[in-house]
């Protein structure tokens, strides 16, 4: 038993999708999460940007003695095993959770990946593949607008910019006749109704935090780490800009009956 | 006469369209720029987080000794004002010279100012517009999709999410009758052909950047502060994340003939 919090990080507020799917799943679990809002988005920057800030955001987590860090962010997790980091928790990102469940949803060994143009770049998601199975052919696509489009709220599927778009996107995954999709970015599952639609009912599609908050399920009982309560104590939700802008974006991403504590931090800005 | 440099900051890449514009009217002008790009873009993140960035760049120009500094950042201008900054040397934005070009140019008084979310939220150009003329009525529409459009190339005018978007942005301009338009992002500049394709021919957009760079011409010369040289000696362009990705964009603002030297630098990441 370990009654220590579970520590979650994002670049902004997608990371929420994945706070989302553990409030579910572990609803004894306190949770810290911290959502770099003043440096949003980390996915159109560099490598060494983006991991002088994961540093920094892992740091953070730990002065809060949580027991674990789930990487809730893509762009970072892309990064995170060139980063070399030691360390006595945990730390786990997004790619190999969403890439187990990617290679056993898949029948035609055809996957598609949908990604900040950082994590695209770094071509984690192709090597993790095909470490598991080198028959599998993976197909890369960096979806710069998407992050945007969400934050604006253009996800409808009948929402033509937002159609357009993700249909520019999506032809080449079409085109490859991938059946499974990696949403590989926590923004993305606000968008699944439209790309559902224009994949079609035989894809797919796996959220890459759905899959990170199972994980975390998996790993605490099997390593015997889950609290020792009825339910939780305290949801703590950190962000770098301020509070009020955040927590509109709290509500949307969690609704509006959620019992959290809304603070800033400050980091090294 | 003073031959030191001008000095101009943005968030990113946006200001390089007043850059653009100092190259044409002052030739023999060196200049220093600096783009945040490693914590674009400000006009999303809140009032206090812009402040504090914004003094990082003014200290990081007046390091390299420049004889003014161009606010060429639409949403830093939005919070200069209230920034009460002490300086020896001048430090302008882009409002006051975006306005007074748009109080010259409308025939029916009504003129409309497009913008990032936070310098729509400062209400800074009403007030500008009315301290010339109260009688003039001001239309204020944030635009916060117009920057990642320009930045992923949606710049069109027959570009369907493009036109989209614009369209509904501009209803509210084309409903209130402006004959006047502020561009008050240094982003806009790059959509002037959709944006002025959609507001028709009597429309008069104004771009703020360009009229921040006449603002440098006039003021130079009004107070003998030109350099005393006959071509500039040096363009010199900082970014916050890496100088490979910013290449890209400078090319794409100023063109691929441009003599100019690039570098990384530190702020307080």
């Amino acid at each position: 038993m370990n009654n220590a919090a579970i520590g979650v990080f994002d670049s902004g507020v997608g990371g929420l999708t994945c706070v989302k799917e553990l409030i579910k799943l572990l609803p004894n679990e306190n949770i810290v999460y911290l959502g770099d809002t003043a440096r949003v988005p980390y996915g159109s920057k560099s490598r060494e940007t983006i991991m002088s800030y994961a540093r920094q955001d892992i740091e953070f987590l730990k002065q809060h003695n949580v027991k674990m860090i789930l990487v809730a962010c893509g762009t970072v997790s892309s990064v995170l095993p060139a980063m070399d980091i030691k360390s006595d928790i945990s730390i786990s990102g997004v790619v190999e959770p969403a890439v187990k469940a990617a290679c056993s949803a898949t029948k035609n060994n055809r996957i598609g990946v949908i990604a900040t143009s950082a994590t695209i770049k770094s071509g984690i998601y192709g090597k993790a593949i095909r470490s598991i199975n080198p028959n599998i052919k993976v197909v890369g696509k960096a979806c710069p607008m998407f992050v945007p489009l969400v934050e604006n709220g253009y996800t409808a599927p009948d929402c033509v910019p937002a159609r357009y778009i993700a249909q520019e996107y999506l032809e080449i995954m079409k085109k490859e006749d991938v059946d499974t999709l990696i949403l590989g970015c926590t923004h993305y599952p606000h968008l699944t109704e439209l790309i559902s639609d224009i994949m079609g009912e035989g894809v797919t599609l796996v959220s890459s935090g759905a899959e990170l908050a199972k994980y975390a399920l998996n790993s605490l009982s099997y390593s015997d780490d889950t609290a020792e309560r009825e339910e939780r104590e305290s949801l703590e939700l950190y962000c770098t800009d301020s509070v009020e802008l955040f927590s509109e974006n709290v509500e949307r991403f969690l609704g509006n009956n959620i019992n959290a504590q809304i603070s800033k931090c400050s980091l090294k800005l």
